[in-house]
């Protein structure tokens, strides 16, 4: 039972490096209306089909660190929003390989608080500041 | 000034089909803690680049009907989401031509209801259902 939307978030990401499924799926309110989007994915609804992505997704195997980072905080007394950058490293690496941009959401239920959206996508890199071009002549005359 | 989540959550279809930059910002907070993530775009962060970036989409000229459909709900007192599914349909074209799944996060400030966070990705294909076989033998028989 998490007290907090911060205690579900810590407990999600936890759960998503373990992959475990029964800690990951702890974190999720038990609705037909929660929704996922993995990177790239479908749009899932509903507890089940949420459940079933994460078995195939930690089905694969694969331990992925992934810290989630820049965090944006949205807190309500019942529903709180964190939007994160997400550094994901996999097994092997020493440096993030991808980053991912997520909004999570959580709400307040008769059993704490439980994650009710997790949208993530690729992110693209943030266009680079314009090189700064010298100042017009005249500026420069005196 | 939006009463309701609702009211805000029309304000921005409304505006972005008008291309209506100032409608458009009259609907997200003037916060440096928003953030706005467009398909495929990079994660911008504060009321500025967030205003630079509709205004850049709104130069482009092109008009577009957007559908905000197979919403999911999560409100809160003082901070609600909408998960939508965007149904895109630039002019000339009859039918949507791009399925863009959408996360809003509006707050309600002293200014009312306002937009927090717009995240969009472009929607994968759900998987299709598996074809439904026909029944096992077994169950056939009496």
């Amino acid at each position: 039972m998490f007290a907090t939307a911060d205690e579900a978030e810590s407990a999600f990401y936890d759960a998503f490096e373990r992959a475990n499924l029964s800690a990951m799926m702890a974190v999720w309110a038990e609705s037909d209306d929660v929704v996922c989007v993995h990177p790239q994915g479908p749009r899932l609804v509903g507890f089940e089909a949420v459940r079933e992505s994460w078995m195939q997704i930690f089905a694969g195997g694969a331990t992925l660190r992934i810290r989630a980072t820049e965090q944006r905080r949205f807190d309500g007394q019942s529903v709180a929003v964190r939007a994160v950058i997400e550094r994901v490293t996999p097994a092997g690496e020493d440096a993030p390989v991808s980053l991912i941009c997520a909004t999570n959401v959580y709400e307040l239920t008769a059993a704490g608080w439980r994650m009710t959206v997790h949208h993530a996508s690729p992110m693209a890199e943030a266009p680079r500041a314009q090189a700064e071009e010298p100042p017009p002549p005249g500026y420069t005359l005196h």
